[in-house]
């Protein structure tokens, strides 16, 4: 019999690719999902799945145990707002819960996933099976971007590059030259929504990984749905790190973005700092 | 007669607060009102006042010329949003608009200004006639704060600060050492609302100044109304830097505050960048 793969869900299209994925090299996906956040058909999908609540932690490591689940990834959106207000520890979850300093999702996975260690279960990137869907450098659509579109890319990126780095957000909406958002715990699309209203037209939204950010966790990621709610706002340019987030279905992707004349571009940084496209 | 002072006003009771220290101090106040933006109250207080439409800078220069006045302030808020959407410049503020590198306020303001120098009008400090309204340090209502709100504040000092060297804006929502909000061009309030709104209960506000700032302008003002909207999020703390901002109306203030429980303080950094209160 294969070896089961653990999967701890959240929400979103990502478990589901990771499910096709990980199947395909023959693994038996365990998943977990997790209530008001999974896909209802990741349980058809994968070979065997039980349902939590955001902080049920023993339940998951019990599930994982009769399973005999010894790797795991962790898969998809938690919506971080639930965080305060819409947990339901066990006891499990909640003296791991009470240990944690600073209530950031990196020090909450990173203890998750140490809680999950200590019981033998080892955490792998949830990229592991899917490196085809990190996002590509350049131009990757067909609208390229004007001069005081670029100005502003290189402009978002480094507050962005900022706003990682004090471990706040991923995600800054820009328009010549004046931030209109800041992603904090509200989410890529809250933030969009919040800039590209405020902007009127014309934002620039800039997305990247947090510098240090795990790769076993929440990686960034792009795909139709971020389009859309671009184009809501009648935002211009959506501009990602390239090699270090992930793209969901490119092809809708792009014919959305080309439908709104918008730009998407992959970003990466060279050793001197100068944006490459 | 009296000396004519020019007040480029916005919104709020900063300009009529203004106005009755000036004239106290027999000063002829010569306002410009904004339109959707300025209290329809200053038009009888003022000595005389005239109304423009954002961007209407060759109008503020005819009329200044016109009542002698040779010295003016900024006073009152501008809602920023309307920077990129409402706005309705005559030739002079469109020529000076396109010379704006980067559209932050204090970029445009430092422009707005140095244009009216160039016409031989000073702009002073807007608080040069209130320095008894400046953020007092310490403690100012009933309630103290916990040791947890202690450290979020500090936490929240920390970030703020970063975010105003970024020139992004002067005001952060905080718990448990998570940002849960982070203000932009979208105002004070309305960064308040969205991270107390996330938070559910119990989120920690901190406004500072941003380092640079220039005291001619816009300088962080607190009052009755944030309390309001820190009390309807049901937020535990305001935490303002103590004598680099203003605060309205104090007694009202301190009484919302003692009312919906709130810990108001004014924060000030030792040379080691510890605080102080």
């Amino acid at each position: 019999m294969s070896t089961p793969i653990g999967l701890i869900a959240g929400g979103g299209q990502f478990p589901l690719l990771f499910t096709e994925a990980a199947q395909e090299r023959k693994r038996r996906v365990v998943a977990v999902c997790h209530q008001n956040e999974t896909q209802a058909e990741l349980e058809q999908r994968a070979d065997i799945s039980c349902w939590v609540k955001l902080g049920q932690l023993g339940k998951i490591i019990r599930f994982f145990h009769e399973q005999g689940v010894r790797e795991t990834v962790f898969c998809g959106t938690i919506t971080k707002t639930r965080m305060f207000r819409d947990i339901l520890p066990d006891f499990k979850g909640l003296s791991l819960w009470n240990k944690i300093d600073r209530k950031l999702d990196d020090a909450i996975l990173r203890a998750v996933a140490g809680a999950l260690e200590d019981e033998g279960i080892k955490v792998l990137a949830s990229t592991c099976y899917l490196d085809h869907l990190f996002f590509p450098k350049g131009i990757i659509g067909k609208r390229k971007p004007s001069q005081e579109q670029l100005t502003d890319i290189r402009f978002g990126w480094k507050i962005a590059r900022e706003i990682g780095r004090l471990d706040i957000g991923q995600c800054v909406v820009v328009r010549e030259g004046a931030v209109l958002a800041v992603e904090a715990i509200e989410g890529t699309d809250a933030a969009i929504l919040r800039g590209g209203q405020l902007s009127g037209s014309g934002a620039v939204v800039v997305k990247m990984k947090k510098p240090g950010q795990d790769f076993r966790f929440d990686l960034p990621a792009t795909g139709t749905k971020t389009i859309d709610t671009i184009a809501s706002v009648k935002g211009s340019v959506l501009a990602v790190e390239a090699g270090q987030s992930l793209l969901f279905d490119r092809e809708a992707m792009i014919a959305a973005a080309d439908r709104a004349g918008i730009v998407v571009i992959g970003v990466q940084e060279d050793e001197a700092g100068e944006l490459i496209f």
